[in-house]
């Protein structure tokens, strides 16, 4: 049995999002670390199957007709029929953090054998601060038995808040369908014991299978977008969330963090599937990571959702020539702002919303 | 014993340099890896001392008379009493690739109790591209076992040239003054097992102690300043050339990896007599990050040796205003390409310059 922290850290402070069209039986191995904390899960595909929760978790469950009774007209962002849905969880949440996992990842072993409580590395991630301006060799300087390096420059050394932490996945690699097609035999065996801060200016692949950030800091740049049934393209949520959340943790002088806690990812989903959903963004791709790269937010954005509308102006402006696509996502987009303001609404209009005690 | 590859990878094609005022009895421990290499020893201090090499090794050694001699006035760009020294040893060399490392730093073991090569471990790094353009989550995609992941751009998966292999340290951590008196019981025992690439634009801490890089992509870039006797700075020399050769690389389109290869790096400098050296540098490094973060080199600085003289002009423009040490710098910065061109004439010039038989 894996060694449970006694007061379990930020446990009125933290959602667990869980996107699934199944029963949650994978919750059973992570009872020790998550059942202190409250779920959210968001049911995805046929609103009238019943999902099965093992007993004794705190959650709160939501399908697509609560979706649409919540949101509205303004429920037309949220996708349906991809594990995009899941944004909707931390529009909901009145947490200050979200932790989001996938259902078919379960609690892997550190090389001594160990259960990692993943939850509880992300949460360390997420309180101490990150290093975006300059690259330490040592990795994560606040660690144990870290520190920064000669030649790092004391004035960076207070770092930046940061806002995401990504982990990773051993066993069955986050891979796109043209590797899985090429390797797929290939599994991460390698345990690389580390956590370091993406520098500024640098995007990177985000994936949404085991992800932690700061709701309050970058909440409303989390949306993953338009995906799944009706729509184009598939299996790039996360990505596009990732590069979004990017450009702005940079602008607004967060940090964003990968490498530990990893994940036992067990089964690779079909590549045949994933390619039909993923080839129209395996093209575009290459026309957004130089757009995301070239952005330029404006000074006066100085809140996400600000710095989030800029993005979407700047999207269909852009990118709308490369498919008509990307209109339809700018759109929703500002869709997508109006509803997180409109169940988030900005401190001082409504007393009191992060008493907890409201936030059921 | 560890096991040794029955074909040295690149044996003729790669140069240990050493800068050392004692014995090199440490070698003994390196004997399994380095002896089918040629070694560059540049004996810094004494002249007249005698430095000993342990039996069976390949070596030439060259000690500050010899440095007069070959270099002339043009000497005075090496510096003495201080192991910036070593980049000699880089200029004389006529090998594709150097491998540098202190003479304090001895082999170490991996988790599994085995011992490291790190010279093959650098030569991989050297061998295999580099990712500057984009981070990939799972570190080195092209190592056994590794690959891209979802969300990297198809486009950029050739990756780039590596010019630069920077090694780690277990045991004795690389601090800096203050660190090395605040921690002084501190040790680096955790093994991480990656290497990565230092994002284009970002800048990094390169210590010298365990290093390798392509001498003909980058060596011109490779001074390590002046430092020691006579000079009111010391240990920032491999921290200069790092940012120099950062920001050329950068501009050039070539990657500079991190990470794997460990050496056991055996015993702490005297902290006191450390921060002597370093005072200045604390206090200048907060002028010259910005500075190196904001250098623009012109698309006309085609090479290495355009690329550095341009960046001394603007050391010399900007960085003498910090203190007049500065144009005392950029003049040797100048100095070091003309001696390094005399000694190294372009292709062309002197034929078959990268004959062997001609190298010794």
């Amino acid at each position: 049995m894996a060694a449970v922290p006694s007061t379990p850290l930020l446990k009125d402070e933290l959602d667990i999002v869980i996107p699934t069209i199944r029963n949650l039986d994978f919750l059973e191995m992570w009872r020790p670390f998550f059942q202190p904390y409250h779920l959210i899960i968001v049911q995805d595909g046929d609103p009238s199957k019943i999902i099965r929760v093992p007993e004794g978790f705190d959650y709160e469950l939501y399908n697509r007709n609560d979706i649409n009774r919540i949101l509205g007209p303004k429920a037309s962002c949220i996708s349906f029929k991809d594990s995009a849905c899941r944004c909707f969880g931390y529009m909901v949440s009145k947490k200050k953090y979200i932790y989001t996992i996938d259902d078919d990842c379960f609690v892997a072993k550190d090389p001594s054998g160990k259960d990692i409580n993943a939850l509880e590395q992300h949460i360390k991630n997420l309180l101490s601060p990150s290093t975006p301006y300059f690259f330490n060799t040592l990795y994560d300087p606040y660690r144990d038995g870290a520190d920064f390096v000669r030649g790092y420059p004391f004035s960076l050394r207070e770092g930046a808040p940061t806002a995401v932490s990504h982990g990773l996945w051993l066993n069955i690699p986050d891979y796109d369908a043209p590797t899985q097609l090429v390797k797929p035999l290939e599994r991460n065996s390698r345990y690389v014991d580390a956590v370091l801060t993406i520098p500024k200016g640098t995007l990177f692949p985000m994936c949404g299978m085991n992800l932690a950030f700061d709701r309050e800091l970058i909440g409303p740049a989390m949306y993953f977008g338009l995906m799944g049934d009706g729509q184009p393209i598939g299996r790039y949520d996360d990505m596009w969330a990732g590069w979004c959340t990017k450009v702005i943790t940079d602008h607004l002088g967060l940090g964003v963090k990968t490498g530990l806690p990893y994940i036992w990812h067990s089964k690779a989903s079909n590549p045949f599937v994933n390619l039909k959903k993923e080839y129209n963004g395996i093209f575009w791709q290459e026309e957004l990571i130089p757009f995301f790269q070239s952005v330029a937010l404006p000074k006066e954005a100085t809140t996400v959702q600000k710095c989030y509308l800029e993005l979407a102006k700047q999207v269909a402006a852009k990118l709308g020539k490369v498919d008509c696509y990307f209109n339809k996502l700018a759109d929703s987009m500002v869709t997508w702002i109006e509803a997180w303001d409109e169940l988030n609404p900005p401190k001082g209009v409504v007393a009191a919303e992060n008493d907890p005690a409201k936030s059921k």
